[in-house]
């Protein structure tokens, strides 16, 4: 029998993408159904096979298109009509796909290809994309208990697995008293932590203090936590983002915490929130959460941990101790999206309290339907847990991933990386040319090319490095890696985490950064040469 | 050709739904497979497959299902490990879809029934889901151009389609010089306006004076305001909530918002913040935006119009005229995932000037890539725009939508169930025993029961009422509706916009609420002349 998507096949429309020949699509030349056939259960069927061969085509081709696409500001804008047809072309879905593949795909950063080594993963499986497809296709909107029983349900079983999986402190989870809840990202766990704590904190002083409340966090913190604390009103002189040093990985000092919210003490403001980073965006650094529970004690602040990628790791018994102390955080939070085969969005956040949580965020509504079955149970409505009323059937996604994988799949995942991670490290560190800037810790490798003397040393560093990126990311068949800024160091990160890399994409990037390397190195020695 | 949903078909551990026999799940005895093989192009191919046909044979069974189940608390969590599986199970994909067949669905709110008739509707399409598919399958993170440029640019594309075809103001558009952005929800897109409008007014006002912004808006504005004003810092005592009248239809009075503002600029207060609304959560009322963008001019108030639902009717030239006056509003959003067949989630966002909520919500960040490309280009980076980093390529599906659909398709979506709303408040009317509390102006008809006079007449009536909703969802075949309290009057809300529904299904509907009503007068009257 012949795959679907060899049938009836038209590539006349299809423009080859750089990565060689489009695969194909199906033409059709039906007219879309009108009114309630729009949900129509055969439609969907033969549309939905259309989109499965599409996705499983795209993923077999990924190796072949750059990882960064080499367009300018407007390319896509000026192919597109400025408004939507009135009416649907005839085979408009087909057309639409030809479209997604001709069009789009060529403007993409390809964030699943193999080579993608910037920011942080995003790590995909065939179960993620398709937990997603499968709550879009249910598309219900689980806001309370009632609204959808199973899937508020499910959601709460879900985040107890995976906190067990990643060995949360069992004060944490429901089973222990607390619980869990998935958002869409860290901004928002961070920032309904904050909101829960700001209320909590303003409820116990005297007056209108919002004006008075202090947060912290390192200069290695995410800017998720700067936009939390404007968002959620803390004035912009009261954010205190406390230096790290290279000697100390870039970790926050809990002695440096300490006199920082003593100053704020003496000086009448309130201590109220600390941020504590499990594997930092930068150099994945991680901050010691044991010592600086001990310090936020002291003021009655509200600990939250984030780990947004590293928290994934933490499913590793290997990785735990990152996490030593743990017991004593209010909140904890991680992007299952980034490296934990749950695609984009699924971040779970745990509170210690849940009742602070909604004491902040809860609403009570007429409209908001009760059932009668609920009556007398103290049932989670989660509308009450997060900044909104509408969300998604994320827990679906999230709970096959974990019993199509197993924890030990996960484990599996993460240790593939790591040492992915640990071989690319071996090779910069093989070249003397080359310097590892922060030691890894999981699977993100930061390095830099050292600058010969001659050319001016620490002087001209960051701009050799500075070049020596933009050289590795515009080569169109290479790596596509991303940069960080710490103590005045500029380096390169090569973050290894997509689901497709293997050992010899690894290998290849490496070589391409040598090349460059070289490259960049002998046109510097002519321009040194003319020069001198 | 046999279709893959009746090939290899185990049905054995099928637990009949009450919706009659289950549909058919393919078993399958292969283990997953390891490592990078986790993003397999033929393990998607095989599983989304799978998938496709286990959502359509759910969309074809929808009818069969009671819309909500009759479940009590605890019954998934007791049904489920408490633990995730250490490694899958052989077949576990299947496995685990059979799962969602019998565990999961069975206890699911089906929101895509034709019987949903409660809260506003999700209103689902084959493409909207497939869109969402297509999307995450592709899985990217366009937080920046650069992240994925065609990503940001088919955004800024599909704002500006679906602004024109909402008539929009010019000035909302990337084209006026505004422009637009897809959230998830209307809770987001109002905390954003929030936070922009308070972060200007803090520039302009001396001194730390986020104690003294009020935001101002109806008793009839949905919570989410109340929850973006706590969260942004607004005082609880600097909320106000503008009561409406039955005789005004329940809309936000100019005169008495200007005698509120007033009030509080005498007590030395300053007016930050208005949300108007069109097509208020409990009985879609339209607040008069010119009249009220009059009122707020005067204090240098940002304006922003909570369309969430019936954003959606602008796309007909007849409802146009609830946005008179539009030009002058800061913001506007809508949930095109609520009546635009574009699934959950999916909350457009236009401001009239993007570089107040970029001022706002922007950062620069060394770890975030720049593009070559994009140097001397203003381009849009979506992260500055919301609370967010994270985001999800949601303008596919809208672009999937509108462009399978076309503007006509969703006129005649929008039509289609006005008109049987209309229907239903003909029977209602036609119905002496009945009241429509609320005059209709889109698809929701709010009514009620008439309490006889000899029951007790007003005094009951809520009571009975309260009652007849009870037994109306409670009916395993029936309708399944929701609830207002406006003006102390309990009333029963029948809000049609599922896409599977069909003048039938509101037949059906509107018998069984005279059906459960006339069994409960009798009922009444029983007791009635026992106790007389």
């Amino acid at each position: 029998m012949a795959p679907p998507s060899q049938r009836h096949v038209d590539t006349s429309n299809g423009v080859h993408h750089s990565g060689g020949d489009a695969f194909p699509v199906e033409t059709e030349t039906t007219v879309p159904p009108p009114g309630s056939r729009q949900l129509d259960a055969e439609e969907f069927r033969r549309q939905g096979h259309q989109v499965v061969d599409f996705i499983a085509d795209y993923y077999a081709r990924m190796g072949d298109y750059p990882v960064h696409p080499g367009v300018t500001p407007g390319f896509l804008r000026r192919q597109l009509p400025q408004e939507a047809p009135p009416r649907p072309e005839p085979g408009a879905f087909a057309a639409a796909l030809r479209d997604v593949r001709d069009l789009v795909l060529p403007g993409m950063t390809h964030w699943q290809s193999p080579r993608h080594f910037a920011h942080f993963p995003a790590s995909s499986s065939t179960v993620g994309a398709l937990g997603e497809a499968l709550a879009a296709g249910i598309n219900a909107v689980p806001f309370t208990w009632a609204a959808s029983p199973a899937a508020t349900e499910l959601e709460m079983v879900v985040v107890d697995w995976l906190g067990k999986a990643l060995h949360l402190p069992e004060g944490l989870l429901f089973h222990g008293g607390g619980g869990g809840t998935l958002l869409g990202t860290s901004c928002e766990a961070i920032l309904c932590a904050l909101v829960a704590a700001r209320e909590r904190k303003l409820a116990e002083v005297a007056g209108r203090r919002i004006g008075d409340l202090v947060v912290y966090c390192s200069d290695q913190t995410h800017f998720a936590v700067r936009k939390a604390a404007r968002i959620a009103g803390i004035h912009r002189d009261n954010f205190r983002e406390i230096a790290t040093h290279r000697d100390d990985m870039f970790a926050l000092s809990p002695t440096e915490l300490r006199a920082a919210m003593q100053a704020d003490v003496d000086a009448g403001l309130v201590p109220l929130f600390l941020c504590a980073t499990i594997g930092t965006t930068q150099t994945t650094a991680v901050d010691p959460v044991r010592e600086l529970c001990a310090v936020a004690a002291a003021h009655g602040v509200w600990v939250h941990v984030d780990a947004a990628y590293a928290g994934s790791a933490l499913v590793c018994p290997e990785f735990r101790h990152v996490m030593r102390g743990g017991e004593a955080v209010d909140s904890f939070s991680m992007n299952a999206h980034k490296w934990l085969l749950a695609n984009n969005d699924c971040c779970a956040l745990w509170a210690r309290a849940p009742s602070l949580l909604t004491a902040a965020l809860g609403t009570e509504q007429e409209y908001i339907l009760k059932d009668a079955a609920a009556e007398g149970h103290d049932v989670v409505d989660y509308k009450d847990w997060s900044m909104t009323l509408t969300r998604r059937f994320r827990a679906l996604k999230l709970w096959l991933v974990l019993r199509c994988y197993g924890v030990e799949g996960l484990r599996d995942h993460v240790r593939v990386h790591v040492r992915m991670a640990a071989s690319f490290e071996g090779m910069v560190r093989a070249d003397a040319r080359f310097e590892v800037v922060a030691p890894r810790q999981f699977a993100l490798v930061c390095f830099r090319l050292r600058s010969p003397e001659k050319f001016g040393g620490e002087k001209t560093a960051n701009e050799l490095n500075r070049t020596l990126l933009e050289e590795v990311n515009g080569t169109s068949s290479g790596p596509y890696m991303s940069s960080a800024k710490v103590g005045g160091v500029y380096m390169l990160r090569c973050a290894i985490g997509s689901t497709l890399t293997e050992e010899r994409h690894v290998r290849e990037a490496w070589k391409v950064v040598q090349d460059r390397a070289a490259s960049l190195l002998r046109k510097m020695e002519i321009i040194y040469s003319v020069l001198a």
